[in-house]
């Protein structure tokens, strides 16, 4: 197997690792590996394979071009030019594959060679291949998650740490846990495209990152994560989807989940999730779904797989594109965040709805409350309410989880 | 895909739902079922299929023997017959893979047919799959494990509801949690020749079953229940086997698992898998280890595989038998319960030994003591001396875990 590698930056060198110390002797060559500038890389293994120039990686003789650069345009450009030329491509890149995905998998089944990318969902967790293979007789009904390990360091540092949101990320940034730019962590983009992709595999129908109910951590106050530990839960950012009557539904937003629920152990890099299937019943997996080894041997079981099975594509993967179907009618509990000057029209409304509620929490101007069995739609009325009669309407919902 | 399933109990039953339910149209035919007696069996689907004779199966022209009748014997026979006639088999034996994995796996690769056996270990858990595909770039340094429902459903009795373990056990073969002669079971055999299937793809080296330190659930009493829960532990039969400088150790037998560990939660027929790779990190499976429908599923995402990848096997299954080492020098920490009237004979050697101690609890004549940081060996001595000095020995060594 000749490999072309598209970037050596974190995963990529622990890829190569994983190669170079390859006791079953597979065969694995590395016949290039692209970079941005040549100088970086200078004290790095294989350097004499090293190219600024996509031309040199596919003027070689390569069976598979392994991607890793991260941008999405090229990387879109480059997979394609690779799978139109008859050559396997494994990539990490979930931008990727949640925006087109099924175009790239169609050229790949017409070309006869593979198109893998386990390591662009959970890093080293196998959920992919959980899902396509070991689950292989099952309808999926659903799946709950943490995917995304940045999301993940903030809340466990203001929870543990009793600090606010932005000194929290901060601290992310220190340790490298965020980047720079966290938008695409903290809005909830990144979850949203590993969880379209997972719900693109276990659901058969093409889902739209975009068209999930995604709402991010950057809201989250320290009140919201008091709150939820009055109730014995912690806060994290969950992914969610299921299907019901041929509907796919789905979310990915904070919510405040009981400890003795296993979602709400996961701490720093680790990702969990749990698919649920009509036969096996619920499966969880938990392991790194970040760092240079984890995904990187993500990246190597996908090569050796191609070894194994040469040609071979998820079948699951659908053009089918699906409505993703919201209801605002289904109820569930919510901690809301209201401000304190409202609380007793919010308190009036929830009264004549009959509903269950009570007072958490207040500080800094804002309360929050415990409703039970409300619909989306009851708050959105509540808050047009508000609003109408002068005050602010709230300012986060989270959802509340077993 | 014509196959010949020989058992329509349990698991066949959960198989067969699934193969008539496949909705990818995968070419799944059954051809014949062999039962012991088919007069059992007569309100069943595919009643026309059934028959007592094995000689009807095989003269039927199937490509695939899914083995599900339990009887290690004849199991071995058939699965052995069919591969030497290039047929391949799915298997959901632990038994014949622990005893016979290594011949039988070598005959499938001579005649270029696979063998499979996912549902032999964990039931619907797809941990072989993930050890053998998913870290195929790792070297495996350990497993963790819970693999035996009925231990584990009598263990939470035992905890929840205050229970000896012998009306534990009765009420487990009330509800159908354990076999009326539970021997393989409460002893830990079951859990071993599992533990011995996992550790030898995971270390590449065959490992027997006999020659890991077992030790059953059948002498653990009410007292030492009570004297985990209070250092805040629960007990559970724990799986474990290691690799260290070449040195395959493992054990299976009753440990206090401390509350925050995942394996301490795991209920029921539940099972949990945390694999250790040198590269990924650990990774955990949990899911059910039992069950028509799980391991239905497991069975038949084997089946799948079949059709995906013909004639592929598992490249780590070894005929090299390995020693299982054992260390009686290894330090670790006990739950060892003791005749009360020997205590101060036991105070006196743990205190000239500069050994942490302390009594945790005391009941119908017995007291548990916590060791810290012992030696096997050195607890063996203290039962040398305590019967030669007249006393009875330990009853118990239960080892904590964190």
């Amino acid at each position: 197997m000749k490999l072309g590698i598209l970037g050596y930056g974190v995963v990529g060198s622990g890829l190569i690792n994983m190669i170079d110390k390859d006791s079953k002797d597979r065969g694995i060559e590395i016949k290039g590996i692209l970079v941005k500038d040549k100088r970086k890389h200078i004290d790095k293994k294989h350097y004499e394979k090293i190219t600024e120039d996509i031309e040199d990686i596919f003027s070689e003789d390569i069976d598979t071009l392994v991607e890793l650069i991260g941008d999405e345009e090229n990387a879109y450009k480059y997979i394609k030019r690779a799978l139109e030329n008859g050559i396997n491509v494994v990539t990490a890149n979930k931008a990727v594959i949640a925006d087109y995905g099924d175009e790239l998998i169609n050229i790949a089944r017409e070309k006869g060679v593979s198109l893998r990318f386990e390591a662009s969902v959970a890093g080293g967790v196998p959920v992919i291949k959980v899902l396509s293979e070991a689950m292989s007789g099952n309808q999926i009904k659903s799946i709950n998650a943490i995917l995304n390990g940045t999301t993940n360091f903030i809340l466990s540092k203001m929870h543990d740490e009793k600090l606010e949101y932005k000194d929290a990320l901060k601290k992310a940034q220190e340790v490298g846990f965020a980047e720079a730019d966290p938008s695409a962590d903290v809005f909830g983009y990144d979850a949203a495209r590993k969880l379209a992709i997972l719900s693109n595999i276990a659901f058969e129908k093409r889902v739209n990152w975009k068209d999930l109910y995604i709402c991010g951590i950057d809201k989250v106050s320290a009140l919201d994560i008091d709150s939820a530990s009055e109730l014995g839960c912690r806060i994290k950012l969950i992914c969610h989807s299921e299907v019901e009557n041929g509907k796919v539904s789905g979310y990915v937003r904070p919510a405040a989940v009981e400890t003795g629920n296993p979602l709400s152990g996961i701490v720093n890099e680790n990702n969990l999730v749990e698919i649920c299937g009509d036969s096996v019943g619920k499966i969880a997996l938990v392991g790194k779904g970040a760092g240079s080894f984890a995904t990187g041997s993500a990246v190597y079981s996908d090569v050796t797989d191609i070894i194994e099975n040469p040609g071979s594509n998820l079948s699951e993967i659908s053009d089918e594109i699906t409505n993703v179907y919201k209801n605002p009618e289904k109820k569930e509990d919510f901690i809301v965040r209201y401000p304190v000057e409202s609380y007793e029209v919010v308190e009036n409304i929830l009264s004549d709805n009959n509903l269950i509620f009570r007072k958490i929490l207040s500080k800094d101007g804002d309360i929050s409350v415990f409703i039970e069995k409300v619909t989306e739609k009851k708050l959105d009325e509540i808050d047009e309410y508000l609003k109408n009669t002068g005050f602010q309407k709230s300012s986060i919902r989270i959802i509340k989880i077993d």
